[in-house]
């Protein structure tokens, strides 16, 4: 039988009155996590020394989120409600907290900051206050997936966490200055992806409260009915709450909830009893409110209420009648009429929260690691590639690979906890195995030649954007779920600062009790630097690994499978992996393959070593060591060693191959490091080594920068070099050609005289074959295409 | 009086079918630019051997675009327009070529094509052949200042051509692919901002094709409500042209670009004639045309036309029977019906070109060079902050080099040939001077309390999109106009990959003799990791250096100017400077000012050098060097230097600075670079030097790898520690502040003894001293804050 709290009923006089005393209190809390040192409750009159010395953080957003805060706590009562919030105007934390506070989450998981006089002085004083919390939404917020640092990502990250929780609503609040971010603004289109049966709702708040820092904003400025035509024009169902008189505001924004929540459920209802998933106009709510609202009205002679000045703090304590405005501004929420004499929040509006696991706080959604399950996964081994002997026959690893990603999506059919993401790339990548089983998700319309399009599809690579592949992906995982984002190596340069927030968020959590582990972000660098066709010299960017090797080490990983068997070994790992960021780089081209599943498996799990079959040094100190990293380095450092071992069958060749590239740095820099005697053995102290690397040199070198030999190490990488020609000649152009390589050999081996001069001048010959042959024909020298390692040779 | 061209008049049927063979006539080029080695009229049977081996390109964009293209022509003839024309689709890059070749503009810039049948043989070789020509618009385009690599740039960068060229329109073709990316969907904002007195006016374009690589597109399974809905909401007036019967579609498309043409004409007439600014609803145009239009039909049973299967190339030359379609495709076009027998376009389809510079391909906005005038600019020395004695006295970089950038704009308010470019921070970054004499650009509805907003405002910061601002600045530049961009260094990274592609773009013209040189991109990072009170770990990102270093050094620069006076001198050549991306990291907060002007300008035109009254090695070999770039480190430096000064007198300190970090290079590597020699006389061969760094570490490791002591090099830079936390606390965690230096030090000076050892664990106490009194005060010690250099301490 339904519990006969107000909540659930009708929206009397009574229940708005407590709404705005709940709202009143998180607006008091959050003014002072701004402002004090001490005297939480007003109870002595406020002086300077109760005051930060130094006051950061933000105000103008607070209210309006406040107040949104408030009516979704109603609504999830009244509902029932399985409901998380995304803070998307980035500033203003203390509204989270201050929420969290109000409703028991904060104490709970903070222990320390009691719901008493006690805990909110200390609640107040940790607040943007050294060893304290931060100013925005961040890690440590209860309740949120979503940090409040960089904008754009809040819708993209809710609909990631609706997907595959059919009864879960992501309410996402977007400020209108986040909603001038290109990223924010192609997020509208998610409508067209979700599917109301299979999966959630989101649930945009725009709260337009007209200004960014110091600017109006571009939406608080267009015409009542040009918002209207926007939302219409992008599929959604706007409805208007606007005003700045609290009690006629909260009796709309009560209603408009009550509005909008039936509206999502009747949507879900339909399509779930009759199976008719068209595409619904989903509803959303326009909240038009002052920004700083209820703030300080006027300072120094200028507007702050309903003004850009509200931004940030709206009184700074610079002079001393400022204190009296502050005083009288947060003693205009009356604390007395809302907490006891101990700091309590008075029972009858405590009794709004909602309860347990229903609270915003605890929403265990919002700790993704608790909802978490391991993947079921098929051996990884049942795919292996049958290489016949190294290097004999081509094939294509993601190619390979799709088989396996296929089969996990089979046997994780009933979770529902697998998606894979790419920006309408999921075909060039070569995954086509995964359509036997599934689909590209379009909740659009369907035409008849469409190419394996259904709602409930999931592999997201039919929206053309990176940041909605990556904010979705994150969203799925922090709440819980798996995936990986395969994508143009060189755009993955447009999710550079995503992916970074990212990796600061997963530091964070590390340090977090509380937070549950999640599973990695796996992205897979696919159609790389090395051979971009129909590209050229635009998509031509391997520097993500660069970018993330920035990261801590602690949660950064870059793997490098040369061949189908070691991608299936570096994928598997990857996807049972948490709390990383996995960078795989990844080949989809028919090269040869090297290594049988047994010696994949070694070579991955060892993360480095040397190829004895590829070696002749055995049981000698070598003249020379080959190393590589990557697909297409590997190729040529294998062709070269094979040229030099025909040519100067005496010469000692040590060949040695990376896949996991942190191996390469110190032990006591990342946890995967050699140590100084592991690389010592694999590198010589005092040889030459040749390094073919898939990336820019340099990042060879910084990882290698301790090491006793880097002075002979010479590496080779990509140099921004090369646009529309041959495969082989974008290597030979940057220099990493097995041609090339042999020269730069020759180089460190001055010992072999003439022999040495003659094959240089041999290898610059075939340089020019080389360039004559591609200048007539267009196409590479058979000599390449067609060579061959020779095993035993 | 005006020309009797039949251009000039009504749309005939004779005019329609001269169109038609025009279009027929690109279709035709552009089809056999993807296929033909040979026969370019086809006059012989087309046999395996003149077809290309290797078949890269794209088509299925292709007709629609040429269709857009023909139409453009027209309008320009029939208007006299100064147009330019930006292709956003990204693929298809020989629609361009195409029409540069049909109007001559192409074999003006390349003899070598001619126009004739010897030239277009060449032409369809070249095209996406080694050695030839990108399969994309890229430089090498005439008329086109937007490369087809990376997607989402098109109106950005179209807006920022027509910013104070009243005169110029930018048509600019929107993919319907390109539309689904972030920044393409926040540009259709860019109506307010642009100005219908001062600027030109964007003529956006969406080719509607309704695929993309390999499925359908959001905005082709749109409503046609939805459509006009989205676009009335963004601000447009879109008209339709709809259709697959190419007469008729000719006919609808003129007459809608008659249509446009005198819409966007008669809104500039009335704000100019009544200086009514209110921003007006600019006309757009919607083509919904097949993708692949006029291709092959079916192939092997696929529908290719109207699909996404005509995106690249519709047949593939792998089977014997494609021969025959290919043939029979390529004759489809009637190549005898368009060209004489030595290859000449018939005159009565020529002259539909417009001519001389009208023409798009040699229109010089799209080679902005050309137009490209010298800014006037104050002496820089003029605005030289009084230092006292190096270090006395606190201010405000960029607050000072504010004023400089004022009396630019001032200098150059005839011209209109300079705007700066920030994501809501002009004032944040502290320009606020520029007020004196602009405003911020605004187009909108205005209010009372508004702050500087203005229609013909030069400040571009009232939109927050990083991407907006660099696609705007982009354009702006390339069309020969100068300005820098700043912003938080963190959210820098969000354009990593535009600045990439410019990066690229600019190597790519500086090896075209006809590009002519543009003022260089200037990103000032502001805000920097150092100090990010309100924000935290979110904003602490110094890698864009890092990944602008990896492009080619002869494009790239990197200036870490350490006080007010050397701000003022890099920015003053960064201004003057051509065809590179400078990075500016500049400081905003209060901060000792070093160098006097004389002392700046000298420090700033060697980019290194040592600091004599830091260093008290006059004379001696130092006993440890230590060097900084960046501000915080370089007050760090100092300070650790005033300690070791102190405590150890007869230590022999050297110190260096640098600004221009490309010096630390070697002189083969970096046109800047030191040599060997003056590196050593610098940096010494064998004394450890200790380098506090602005960025990441690794940065430095890379640029001095070569050097001679790297083996005694220690660098301190950002570790990814730290988040809300006082300014001092933030270096302290990432070891760069002047306690953790001096203990750096200490570690090369065994031969101290006791000293070093008493003074390491002084060093260790105030580390523990610094902790406590921020947990209690939540500020920095006095001792840090009031810290003073003493000059002949």
């Amino acid at each position: 039988m339904e519990k006969t709290i107000p909540e659930k009923g009708p929206i009397t006089d009574d229940l708005i009155d407590r709404m705005n005393r709940w709202w009143r209190a998180a607006n008091y809390l959050s003014a002072c996590q701004l402002y004090l040192l001490d005297n939480p409750l007003l109870k002595k009159p406020l002086t300077m020394d109760m005051i930060k010395k130094k006051i950061v953080g933000h105000w103008g957003t607070v209210p309006g989120q406040n107040f949104i805060f408030t009516h979704l706590n109603r609504a999830i009562k009244r509902y029932d409600l399985d409901l998380i919030l995304l803070s998307g105007p980035g500033h203003g934390g203390n509204f989270f907290i201050a929420n969290d506070y109000l409703d028991g989450s904060y104490s709970e998981i903070y222990p320390n900051i009691s719901q008493d006089e006690e805990g909110m002085q200390k609640l107040f004083k940790q607040f943007s206050f050294p060893g304290g919390v931060p100013s925005h939404c961040a890690p440590e917020t209860p309740g949120s997936i979503h940090e409040g640092g960089e904008l754009g990502y809040s819708l993209a990250h809710g609909c990631g966490a609706v997907f595959d929780n059919p009864d879960l609503i992501a309410a996402v609040i977007v400020g209108d200055g986040e909603a001038e971010t290109g990223p924010l603004a192609t997020s509208w289109h998610i409508n067209k992806f979700i599917n109301p049966v299979g999966d959630g709702a989101v649930l945009p708040i725009m709260n337009l409260n007209g200004y960014k820092i110091a600017n109006p904003t571009v939406f608080g400025r267009m015409s009542h009915q040009e918002l209207v035509d926007f939302f219409h024009g992008c599929g959604w169902e706007p409805y208007f709450v606007e005003g700045d008189d609290p009690i006629p505001m909260h009796k709309k924004m009560a209603e408009t909830m009550d509005i909008v929540i039936e509206k999502i459920k009747a949507i879900q209802e339909h399509a779930r009893k009759t199976g008719d998933t068209t595409r619904p106009v989903w509803p959303m709510i326009v909240l038009r409110s002052p920004k700083g609202w209820t703030g300080p009205k006027v300072v120094d002679g200028q507007r702050i209420e309903g003004n850009f000045l509200a931004h940030q703090v709206p009184i700074m304590m610079d002079k001393p009648e400022h204190l009296q405005i502050l005083s009288d501004w947060l003693h205009s929420y009356k604390p007395e009429e809302l907490f006891d004499e101990d700091g309590h929040l008075l029972p009858d509006i405590a009794s709004l929260a909602p309860e347990g696991d229903h609270r915003i706080g605890m929403n265990p959604h919002a700790n993704g690691g608790k909802l978490l399950h391991d993947l079921r996964m098929p051996d990884f081994r049942d795919y292996a590639f049958d290489i016949g002997h190294h290097g004999e026959k081509d094939s294509m690893d993601t190619m390979n690979l799709g088989a396996f990603i296929r089969d996990i999506f089979k046997l994780n059919e009933k979770e529902k906890n697998f998606r894979i993401f790419s920006p309408d790339e999921n075909n060039s990548n070569r995954f086509y195995d995964v359509f036997d089983v599934t689909n590209r998700d379009w909740n659009s319309t369907l035409h008849d030649d469409d190419d394996c399009l259904a709602p409930d599809g999931r592999v997201m690579d039919s929206m053309l954007s990176e940041h909605m592949c990556e904010g979705w992906l994150e969203g799925y995982l922090l709440t819980g779920r798996h995936g990986f984002f395969d994508t143009y190596e060189a755009f993955s340069r447009i999710i550079d600062s995503m992916a970074s927030q990212h990796a600061k968020w997963l530091k964070v959590c590390n340090q977090l009790p509380w937070r549950e582990s999640i599973a990695s972000l796996n992205l897979m660098m696919c159609s790389t630097v090395w051979q971009q066709d129909h590209n050229g010299f635009t998509h031509q960017d391997p520097g993500f690994m660069d970018h993330m090797a920035n990261k801590k080490a602690d949660v950064v990983r870059i793997y490098l499978p040369p061949d189908t068997n070691c991608l299936l070994s570096t994928m598997d790992h990857c996807l049972r992996s948490r709390d990383y960021v996995n960078v795989i780089v990844a080949s989809k081209h028919p090269r040869p393959q090297w290594l049988s599943m047994p010696e994949a498996v070694k070579h991955c799990t060892q993360g480095i070593g040397i190829w004895d079959w590829a070696s002749n040094d055995q049981g000698q100190d070598p003249d020379i060591v080959f190393a590589c990293a990557g697909e297409t380095p590997t190729l040529e450092a294998l062709a070269a060693v094979s040229i030099l071992r025909e040519e100067l069958p005496d010469l000692k060749i040590r060949f040695i191959n990376v896949v996991d590239l942190f191996k390469l740095q110190p032990n006591n820099e990342h946890p995967h490091g050699l140590t100084d005697e592991e690389y010592d053995m694999l590198f010589t102290k005092d040889k030459p080594v040749v390094f073919n690397f898939h990336g820019y040199a340099k990042l060879i070198h910084e990882l290698t920068y301790r090491r006793h030999n880097n002075r002979l190490m010479h590496v080779r990488g990509y140099k921004e070099e090369g646009t529309i020609t041959t495969p082989f000649d974008v290597r030979v152009q940057n220099h990493v050609d097995r041609f090339h390589l042999v020269q730069a050999a020759l180089k460190y081996l001055p010992e072999l005289g003439n022999r040495g001069a003659y094959l240089y001048q041999k290898m610059s010959d075939k340089l020019v074959e080389h360039k004559q042959y591609i200048h007539e024909y267009g196409v590479d020298m058979p000599e390449i295409t067609n060579w061959k390692w020779k095993d035993n040779q």
